[in-house]
């Protein structure tokens, strides 16, 4: 179920054929998620999105591939976007992310939830000496 | 402001002062930040909350230290708590992290949001693929 | 899958029966979908639900329908229903909405949840000329 | 308090400079609000989100200025964010939204959280007729 | 700060005179809490959310009134409302709650934010049994 | 679908055996839910949960079991877990909630979910009466 129709021949726009062509070019392989075939409903909103993931998930930079699939999964979780936790986790396996470490970000999500929970529950005030403005 | 009183002499009690003297000597200062304070309201909360925090982030393991207080980072910022969102970014600091760093994970952090907000919006399938069950 | 399990003869009761019978002339259908069937397990609380929703959503105001619509996609979506996501876009498409307003509000929702994060996560002081209070 | 510290003479950096050019110029307004200075600690993060809400709320589109704004706030209320309810209610009030649109905005925000959660606590199953897939 | 202009003298507007009368009989306190006095700005909002509050929180019903302030506190945490932690926090204390029932009530939030979590960044298939539609 | 592969055989492990046969003994059944058949996936992650949840939950304190049900509850739904949502709806039915209290528990999410986002999207001081630390 979905709220959009994804067209069943998206390539025949010239416009997704070029985004999904890069998509496969980057990732080196030809499947193509459904993430970019429902987006593909707006071929606008299809390159920028995509322009913005190549730019910061698949480009050389200061974070590792492996480190910023954990944020995102991280932040997928939390923000309860189900496809993108199946998503990211998947990705985050094919880019080498072992049981042992899975189970240890799992750690730290949970926790974090806990003391995240706790302090807003408690309305903690923040010290002054993290304050950096 | 707050929801509790914190006591103003919370190591009278003799298991909040072991909690705190193992936060001094498990972190190498001297400095009680006030979530511990506040949470001192009820030491076995205090002592369950804190043996968690020392297993999960104060204990060498697969995932880097930094990388730890990165993920802490992103689960505060979406759970919407203002003073972690404070503690862990002082913490990720203290641990290295680089300008650069925290721009980037700003980037991962808001390309996230948008995605995972995309795929709920649209409702997107999961692809069959990516399940592991 | 649900957790409660709605009457099959939700009309046999009369306080249901009249809550469909206003549902079916306001919105001028035959039909009545699921969240209705399923509030039905408590008769108060959808006479309750329904007022408010007749009153919010169906009676002329200072905002065009198409407009409510689209707030209540934006809320849905960042709420994390499901349901309601998919309801309120059918809504918004029968009154209407086109492709690229479906697009646009997507980019208003996706640049909102990143600009809501970086905010947060920069925790940005709010500037003095914004307070009403 | 925020966690970084902003530029006391931002505008120094040149690539800072164009972007608050930029903003002055398109909002026609020598005002710069806390967001920009803030993100100003990184250029390029504060270039590409300058480019982004230039492109989708300062460029004539299929929905109105203030429409845009309303679904700006419904996002904000519900991330979380307040610093961007402030701001964007201000900008609304700019855009001309009247006393009477901004409690129906309240209204509709109000009605969607209490629908939201009533469907994802019923675990209410999407009708049919709803996909679009 | 806040984002609507509270009226010096609200009770000058009969309607409002007439709710405000109300809480002030219903709770048997001259104290009128912030929230009312900035619903306040839109007489219809704060008649239609006093009403639904009297009617919710303050008759007699199935649960007891300390019950009902707990399940309001753990919404208000976990929805992110400072003001509301704030003032439910002092209602259920008014009500009896004692010190070691409110640091209990912590211990479930924490609890169940870790697990909910877990279960979302697992993706763990409900059981069937639990399915009651 | 799930993120993890579920042993198909999880009892092999002595670890995974003790925690299921505490499991049992506790419940005073032989069904193991899902959520501790998928936390299998790692033997230190199911037992620290299950010790949580086995202190909180399943130990006489100052709240009673339904109670705490319905606390779960109330977070789950907000915490947008599907999952927990289903079992401890199940699990607050079997310790006697009834239809009544159940409608009325979605009563008062509703109403908390209301108030708490018109709270945020006004951004209601708090009143200094409620500060208590």
């Amino acid at each position: 179920m979905s709220t959009v129709a994804p067209n069943p021949n998206p390539e025949s726009d010239p416009r997704v054929k070029a985004v999904f062509d890069d998509i496969r070019a980057t990732r080196k392989t030809d499947f193509i998620n459904n993430m970019w075939r429902y987006l593909a409903f707006d071929p606008a909103l299809l390159e920028q999105t995509w322009a913005e993931v190549k730019r910061v998930m698949a480009t050389p930079s200061t974070l590792d591939p492996l480190t910023k699939e954990m944020v995102y999964i991280t932040a997928s979780v939390i923000n309860g976007c189900s496809y993108c936790v199946h998503s990211h986790t998947a990705a985050a396996t094919a880019k080498g992310m072992t049981r042992e470490q899975h189970a240890e970000l799992m750690s730290i999500i949970a926790l974090a939830a806990k003391t995240n929970q706790l302090a807003t529950a408690l309305q903690v005030p923040v010290d002054p000496v993290f304050d950096q403005g």
